[in-house]
């Protein structure tokens, strides 16, 4: 468990690549789990990597390969033969080779698939490779232990022998009549339990939960969890057993729909971390910025139009607008993160009106709270009353605006079937600013009487 | 798989709770899963609930009782005696009724467990309810499949066939020596592919990963996640075995930081949902919209110190500080949120300081272009170069000290063991906008010569 990357290590692996020191290398991974090795390959040079991945076993480079960055991995497939790539792939589970040859060029694909020397595994690969991105079937494993109804416990036994060395982890026992349609599952457990003699069809469980192949990936995420389910059939349209989807693929996936509504909520277009290249983090980052951009000249727009008005006396309220601005945007952002998260963990119900209804007493409520206090300030600090009172109320209104379009705007893009992830961040935030400002003048301007 | 809450079904349930017709609702209620009837129960009145709670098998409402809300099952306990929770409790694994217990008061808690027929399930809940929250202790479950490395095969499937009926799930099992040490693990189909007289310690593998029972729950979880385990054995500091935590409970672990989080970066203190009450939802946004509020009196405070100096021709000046404020804010957030991101995931090597320089870069990068654009927009559209080129220029400045915050501050609040996550969201923005504010007039001023 205990197995840290330490300088020492490295500096004495590099040193085993410099002399080709084959066996020692082999040595130092050999009670190294295949996930830290990959992350020892990300710490040295890219020539390095390849030594070392082209010097193991490819049962286990082929677990390394699973678990390297994305990005590495595609530049050490390019620096593999098609024949290479091939046996890496043959140690693989389906799923996990359909992902790697799914990274390829449409030619290398052909070309790896047509090395491969196991011809059901190519087969395996093909069909996975020919579901659509982010569906069960582009998720699940050909792998499965599947019975008859019809076999006997001993003879279910003897099957499950052979097939069992296949797949890496038998969570159930997917029982199928004579058309290969699923008709229940059945636990290890429960077989050894059962008489020897006794038929599947007598003690196999009926109720079992399955998806169909086209079924979206994070739909079959949201079943799971809820369900507490770590392995679910995957069925095509007649209910014949294709595949399975197994509980760690799944935490992939929530992983990666979490990562991505934190990274829009955070103003990011795509999928980043830390150590892309300043030009890929630029291009995640500069179009959410350039919208910032063109909010700010709308909101200098706004405050051009205004500006004969509030001239002299009034000429204060210009020092609040970063405020209005800034208190726009994060109760925008509060009710929207809200009602986003509510909805991915289909929470949220009832109408549309009666969360707008709600949230609308809530920021009135929260708006008060505020008003007073900013009243209070302005009040003592600039000795104007009426001054005070105008950017008060106009600060009351525009937290209620603000909480109203942050509520309605992801309920409205989610009945629309577009991801409501997108109306957090940036975009609520601009749009909130402007409206802000733009209300917060208005109102001003109607209780100044000017 | 296809249930879905229907009106109607809503309507026949009512109309027999208040007929009092106890087989219709079983019967309505016998083929739906808990996870489903969790749900109907949280669309029916209280008291329907309570009914139909107190009418169930203590089979099925353990489990309905675990799915459901935890603001409602706390209320559904209330209306539970000491009796009625036990009964429940005991149709559950140990961690779950551990869960369940924890959430009572003291005193609850106390004639609870002894209200418990089952005397070793109460020294279980003993000893989980012992450990801190958060620790692998309070995750794990005391029932588990455990074998001594001295037993044969044949020995080793009776003795299992005994255990394996308390024990929901077989993922591994394990093997402990005489001193009940963890030495090693089987998997079911190990021992089904095994001779009969065979012993286990020829067979067993003796690369097991573990946990210390102390050790945190998200480290539990980042370790499952990257060895790609479906459960792991808990251990003390002599490595005896206690119990195991399953991949299940990970998932909860994992979709519970996933929210907290996003709800930190959206500026929610703590954690609630669209379903919570007015209040509870105050309680969670005022704070940070009071921080927000702070943030904008500071604006309001640096911009009257510049009132005198930018009076007259610099005075358009003024009406862009939304926009300052806005890059500004949102360049920290894009930055911390990278930065929290990377920590959580373990991606952030290397020192802060080669850190601080690619964000400068990065900043510099992307606040040029935006820079470029202003300036051209702001010469146009007002014909003067000069302050086209004050503003342009602090804008820059501005996007490289806020990206520089939004790096740094992530970054020193890990180093010294505080949660970064709470360093994005309002935090930032509020912090950057004065900041931002603040140089931009102060570059300006320096530019224009004023």
């Amino acid at each position: 468990m205990a197995f840290e990357i330490t300088t020492n290590f490295i500096e004495k692996l590099v040193d085993f690549v410099n002399n080709g020191n084959e066996s020692e290398i082999k040595n130092l991974f050999l009670k190294v789990h295949y996930a830290d090795i990959a992350e020892v390959l990300e710490e040295v040079s890219f020539d390095e990597a390849i030594y070392i991945i082209k010097l193991l076993d490819s049962e286990k480079t082929s677990e390394i390969l699973m678990e390297l960055d994305e990005d590495i991995r595609e530049k050490i497939l390019k620096n593999l033969s098609a024949k290479e790539i091939a046996e890496e792939v043959e140690e693989m589970d389906s799923d996990d080779a359909a992902d790697i040859i799914g990274e390829l060029s449409e030619e290398r694909q052909e070309r790896v698939i047509s090395a491969l020397e196991d011809d059901e595994l190519a087969a395996d690969i093909k069909e996975l490779l020919s579901y659509e991105e982010d569906s069960a079937g582009s998720l699940m494993a050909k792998e499965l232990v599947k019975v008859y109804e019809t076999w006997t416990v001993a003879g279910c036994l003897r099957k499950i022998r052979a097939q069992a060395k296949e797949v890496t982890r038998v969570h159930s026992i997917y029982v199928v009549n004579k058309e290969e349609k699923l008709v229940g599952r059945l636990s290890l457990k429960d077989l050894i339990v059962a008489k020897n003699e006794q038929k599947i069809s007598e003690i196999y469980i009926d109720k079992v939960d399955s998806v169909n192949v086209n079924e979206e990936d994070d739909e079959v995420a949201k079943i799971m969890a809820k369900y507490d389910l770590e392995a679910i059939p995957v069925v095509d349209n007649n209910n014949v057993l294709l595949g399975r989807i197994t509980i760690d693929d799944i935490v992939d996936v929530l992983k990666e729909e979490a990562d991505k509504d934190y990274q829009l909520a955070a103003g990011l277009t795509q999928d980043v971390d830390s150590d892309d290249s300043i030009i890929e983090l630029t291009k995640a980052r500069l179009p959410w910025l350039f919208l910032g951009l063109i909010g700010g000249i709308g909101a200098f727009l706004i405050m051009e139009g205004f500006d004969e008005a509030f001239k002299g006396e009034a000429f204060v309220l210009f020092f609040f607008t970063p405020l209005i601005a800034a208190m726009a945007g994060n109760v925008g952002v509060q009710s929207s993160a809200i009602i986003v998260q509510g909805l991915a963990n289909d929470d949220v119900k009832g109408s549309i009106n009666s969360r707008l209804i709600k949230e609308m007493l809530l920021a009135a409520l929260n708006g008060l709270v505020l008003a007073v206090f900013l009243f209070i300030f302005i009040w003592v600090f600039k000795g104007d009353l009426k001054t005070a009172l105008a950017i008060s109320v106009s600060l009351v209104i525009v937290i209620i605006v603000a909480g109203l379009i942050g509520t309605f705007v992801p309920l409205f893009l989610n009945k629309r079937g577009i991801d409501p992830a997108i109306a957090t961040g940036p975009f609520i935030t601009t749009s909130n600013d402007i409206f802000g400002i733009l209300i917060y003048f208005m109102i001003a301007r109607l209780i100044l009487g000017i």
